[in-house]
């Protein structure tokens, strides 16, 4: 388990929130099982679950967590300091949960929360207008806080520490799942309490992005590609690299280059200020330029903190402009189908001046045995 | 992972979910990833997130699968034979979703599904009306078929072998933790490829049904409240057993036969065609005849299958009448605070004229070392 902050540092970004949901226009906040509640109490229930579990943060209220009465003695030993609204199996938290928030307005609720609790706070209260958080507040847990950065880095450390490990196993004759395997037990002996991914994606297979690993046999010859993550100490880790089993072709050694050039490029255009979407473009633009345009067929990026996809996303049509302490992946590829794949990611963190990587394991094409 | 069904299976559910949809008055169905959509085409996504996975289901259309284009590949890997419409990060896919759905009426949308996705479905089509599967559909997945039957006491019996280990193992001297890693090993070595929960609750902690195991040093005269399960084969097992320390007072004997008690006549009482809150009704007179009704604050029980909780809830005012095939826990307790707790919980299926535990271990307070 990922060690909490202090109640002195819940208080403080419960009181940001309630200012920024202000000025957002939205009228009051409820946060659901996840990194949101995660964020703002420190509390994360058993599981997430059709029994509601909620945070109502509004102006002028105390922050109060709605909470099923058997589980609201673990909800107590939460770090945050809270008020507690527990219910019976009997009652409908719907309108309990309702009469702790404004009877009009526009909501904000986190994204992940159930549709079923959605719905039943829409029944209770068909006056009031609901927006995902993500969309409406999306600079709500975007800029870290230096602790939340020490984290991240670590989590990086960890990745690039578990990459470094990797490449000296053996590949050849071996299936995706069981250098999947090697991956994940690298990440838990880098620290990690947690593994999200371990994507092990050879030969054609890497063409496929999101690649669950197979038994398939990896043979010399073939580039792997490695994106591998999870949580330390409650921040993530999310990284990519490809490799290449024996010397690679010119081909492989082209495209790796063109994806190497996007990533750096887009990297280097990192600073206060830049609209998230001029990453995307830049990366985008090396890789079209050299004819590979239509094989890149997802976004550049997405930020990271408690959860391994947040705002910001680095994507066409997002205007964001970059803050310092917003972190996030570059992560340009090119996806051949039939043949293969390569894809290179850093965590990212922005400056006063530029940006920073997280991971700062060698992007050079490694050769694997 | 669990092992898929054939093609068929799958066809046959879709089949039989749009038949119950239009019986329930519902245009169309939207399942998201979890157990809606693993039990409707046995795909389930890397992750559920930001991006939407949807199926959409609906009368004379053929089961479509909407799908980030990064992920179609590995979507198109699923037992289920599926048409598939997917989209790149820079496209609103709730647009791309409406137009496989219906452009009036009631729709019914898996329980978990994120709001996000939900919210954006709304602002497509501000027409449609919206239930929670749980609500509009709650049989869905309720009566479960012989194969489903077969994984749920397969399960069942795992963590049967588990309690049976478990009573062997050393408690007084060690920290809740440590029994709560005997009871995930154990689950892990009987079959399961997936732990859900392993509360080990002892002495005053008890007290707290859904206990997260600590590091409190269990200690001679302490009840311990044993509450396990996860996935054998993608299906759930669930059980709690209630051992003690060392020989237990006539209080807690006294406490554990009642909760005993109560969860044979609820057992007793299974039957088709009784309405789920009678069983709620039988246990909580037991209880509440003992004199111990305030202390037993859920409902007996939920249904079980892909998840751990599912209808038919078995709760006050839950009219659902019992079928065969159906399966749920009957879990009832008494919570002393600051003293310590008791829980006895099956898993039990209906038959043709009553109902059979997938748990056969005793009900006896066990005294364990």
């Amino acid at each position: 388990m990922a060690v909490a902050f202090g109640a002195e540092v819940y208080r403080q970004r419960c009181e940001r929130a309630v200012a920024a949901a202000r000025e957002a226009g939205l009228a009051a906040l409820v946060l659901t099982p996840g990194p949101d509640l995660a964020y703002l109490s420190g509390y994360t229930p058993p599981a997430d679950t059709e029994r509601l579990t909620a945070l109502a943060l509004a102006a002028d209220a105390a922050p109060t967590l709605v909470v099923p009465t058997l589980e609201r003695p673990a909800a107590e030993l939460a770090p945050a300091a809270l008020t507690f609204a527990d219910f019976t199996d009997d009652v409908d938290p719907y309108r309990l949960l309702a009469g702790l928030l404004p009877a009009t307005g526009r909501l904000g609720i986190s994204d992940s929360a159930w549709s079923l609790h959605l719905l039943g706070l829409q029944r209770a209260v068909p006056e009031l207008r609901w927006a995902g958080l993500s969309e409406a507040l999306p600079m709500l847990r975007a800029v870290k806080e230096p602790d939340e950065l020490a984290r991240l880095a670590a989590a990086g450390a960890g990745a690039d520490a578990t990459y470094e490990q990797i490449l000296r196993v053996r590949f050849a004759g071996r299936r995706e799942v069981d250098v999947a395997a090697d991956l994940a037990a690298g990440l838990r002996e880098h620290g990690h309490e947690r593994v999200d991914f371990t994507i092990v994606a050879s030969g054609p297979n890497g063409a496929s992005p999101h690649h669950e690993p197979t038994d398939r046999v990896i043979g010399e010859g073939d580039t792997v590609v490695l994106d591998f993550g999870g949580l330390r100490d409650g921040y993530g880790s999310d990284t990519t690299r490809t490799v290449h089993v024996g010397e690679p072709s010119a081909e492989v050694r082209d495209v790796h280059e063109v994806v190497r050039a996007a990533q750096q490029a887009a990297f280097e255009a990192v600073a206060p200020g830049v609209p998230c979407e001029h990453l995307d473009a830049v990366a985008r633009t090396v890789i079209t330029d050299a004819g590979y345009g239509e094989f890149f067929i997802h976004r550049t990026g997405h930020g990271i903190g408690m959860t391994t996809h947040e705002p910001p996303y680095v994507v066409p049509g997002e205007k964001q402009p970059l803050v310092p302490g917003m972190c996030f992946s570059i992560e340009p590829g090119i996806y051949l189908p039939g043949r293969f794949g390569v894809r290179i990611e850093d965590i990212v963190t922005v400056t006063g001046s530029g940006g920073r990587r997280f991971n700062d394991s060698s992007h050079a094409l490694a050769v694997v045995h």
